[in-house]
């Protein structure tokens, strides 16, 4: 790599905890602040993480102090004797912890809503730094504060990663952007893909490059993410980049491409389905609910999803599913007969139009020579078109098989959607 | 949290690359390092994550050089042009990169054995730094190395997890062992509490210290875990210090533990259903299927779990669970009397001992004045004994209200089988 454009605003990023150090937790939030910031062009250019021990905090605040322009501190703000963050800025910055009145006012607020009274270790998290201003946290109790010094921003947020994210969007990343308004435009796609080895993606876009325009890899499993960044002098022009590089994404990825929008697959099919007017239920063996669980993620879901059976036993295959005694003799409950049964049974019991039934074994018990660990049939019910299934063979743990199966029956889903005129 | 005891290791970890800082990649090594090390009683205490710069990562090594131990970097030992490491280690300890004759002949058998040829990026690989010592990499092509300078030690690793991990477990933690003979022995146990708010079980846990025991705080929605480790001069000593630990947070926390051995609550609630020979269904509405799957996660869950049905809409309702149709219209579909219909419906549909059924509103849409989002009733109806129904009021976002309520149905059926004789 080259070295970085040096009028581009250097960000550190600080992750304070001791679960962070002992491997107790997996830093997600360093993982989306990069993400996050590196697209709108900023330069994510160190990273440090310490446990909670006041020391080492404040010898991450002076070392990043002398090398980045805007500092983001994560953790170490909640209730807690653990806690530090807000005492060792105060300290660090030659100020005081003072009680903030507004934020004691929000969070006798917060608890009054939820019926409960304010402790003496929820009081410690309206105490910050003199120096400091204070960063609302309506998602949660404990507010951010940020600190100005020398010509240098620090931003100090929870650790929990619904209000680190929700705080970054709605506070660090407009004030960054306001500050650094020289900056080059720039436009997004998010591009989704299920269903090729990330080999043959890497084939397929080998050689593809455009000035302006940065393509980030993620593989996301099943599904391989494609982040298209382009920057120009107009938005416009950005967007225009960003449209062409994305166009010539899907030429050469064809149907695989699930998404230039970022949606989840769950969504694409609900979107489908709405558009369509069409209803789906769901029969479910080593999927276990993941599959329905799915589905119904997405707000709105009860107006196209109307039921899910998780047939774990061959009874309930049996009784509730109408999948006959031998069929489930003959060819055993992991098949395509089985599969296909389960599909139009959920769909006659429901009433919907689209049915689908996974049968599989997610191990790690259960295999057996014929049908190992991994052996899963999916089969598709559609009123008025008629019954289809496919055999897969899946690898990974139970949880990556459930995932991997549940990714099949709606790309299953969807590619009906789509063909159907 | 206490300083640290001065006499055990300081280790600091430097994970490089550019895919780590824009976010495309999740830093699995430092966590894995960090899991493996602390278990084994070192203090990870920083950990630095940098780009693939030469004159970042030498930054690095010379911040760590002052405050740590012994050093772990990991990445940018590949063939690519943006693998920098040997190169600025090189620099950095005033050597020069020299052709290693043994890394060259193990690099060429490698390649001869795959079929293949050594290409001029590969044999960029068996340079190394004049002053170092090479690591063999048995498990790929990146020979690792390691350089000892003041009394300190750098281990250099390559960046694939697999490797990176097999070279851990060969190479460094048996040096690291060494060198920290005295070391103290360590004991571990992770408790996870559920139904308590975070400042609660802070206030609760208010004043509990012991010498030599730590205790790391750590909020996982709608869990919060604890993690008590002790340092002794012996094994049992460290495990008697554990124990004791743990026996005086139980009893402050009293039953809102549900583990003190860092099981899954699902986990917990397999192992009383086949503890008891009892078995299990699932009627779920808001849910829509989360509860099942988690269910459904642990490995052997089809020995006590029949069937789930997710009753999405109220036809299903009345159709598979006999809810009747008066009932619905009555109560409405969220309402104590349904669920527990939800519930004796499941558990006489599949035979099973155990039915619980949840109906609520996750919302974004689809809350009133009188059920506003996050109303949750989950009714439980077990054979012999009878039925009974709680009404909750959640808050959070779709995803969290289906995450709590499922939490809530497993707590309630854990709950039943520890007090049922």
């Amino acid at each position: 790599m080259e070295p970085r454009n040096d009028t581009i605003m250097k960000i550190e990023i600080i992750s304070t905890g001791d679960e962070l150090m002992s491997g107790l937790t997996l830093d997600s939030n360093f993982n989306w602040a990069g993400d996050t910031l590196t697209t709108l062009g900023f330069d994510v250019a160190y990273h440090t993480t310490v446990g909670d021990i006041r020391d080492r905090i404040a010898e991450a605040f002076h070392i990043a102090q002398n090398r980045a322009q805007a500092v983001i501190v994560t953790g170490g703000l909640g209730p807690t004797d653990d806690d530090l963050t807000a005492e060792v800025a105060a300290e660090y910055f030659g100020s005081s912890l003072e009680l903030n009145q507004e934020a004691y006012d929000k969070l006798e607020n917060w608890m009054k809503e939820r019926g409960k009274v304010l402790s003496e270790s929820n009081k410690k998290q309206a105490y910050l730094p003199a120096c400091s201003t204070m960063l609302d946290n309506k998602w949660g109790t404990a507010p951010g504060f940020r600190i100005e010094s020398q010509g240098m921003i620090f931003f100090f947020l929870p650790g929990v990663p619904t209000e680190f994210h929700a705080m970054m969007n709605h506070y660090v990343v407009p004030e960054l952007e306001n500050r650094a308004q020289d900056r080059m435009k720039r436009a997004m796609r998010l591009v989704k893909i299920f269903g090729l080895p990330e080999s043959e993606v890497a084939e397929r876009l080998r050689g593809l490059e455009h000035e302006g325009v940065t393509l980030g890899y993620r593989s996301h499993r099943p599904e391989i993410h494609l982040r298209v960044c382009s920057f120009a002098d107009t938005e416009s022009h950005a967007q225009k980049l960003t449209r062409d590089f994305v166009d010539e994404i899907q030429s050469r990825i064809g149907e695989y491409v699930f998404t230039t929008e970022g949606e989840l697959l769950e969504e694409v099919v609900g979107r489908l389905l709405i558009e369509k007017s069409l209803t789906l239920a769901t029969a479910e063996s080593c999927t276990g609910g993941l599959l329905a669980s799915r589905i119904t993620d997405v707000p709105g879901s009860s107006t196209y999803f109307l039921e899910g059976i998780v047939s774990y036993s061959n009874e309930a295959k049996e009784k509730v599913l109408g999948v006959s005694e031998s069929l489930l003799q003959s060819h055993g409950a992991v098949s395509a007969p089985v599969a296909e049964a389960m599909a139009s049974g959920v769909r006659k019991l429901s009433g919907s139009d689209i049915g689908i039934g996974i049968s599989g074994i997610a191990g790690p018990g259960g295999g057996t020579a014929e049908k190992p660990v991994g052996t899963v049939y999916i089969g598709l019910d559609v009123k008025g078109v008629g019954t289809s299934s496919y055999k897969y063979q899946f690898s990974g743990s139970r949880e990556q098989i459930k995932i991997v199966s549940s990714e099949k029956a709606l790309d299953m889903i969807m590619k009906f959607l789509i063909m159907k005129v």
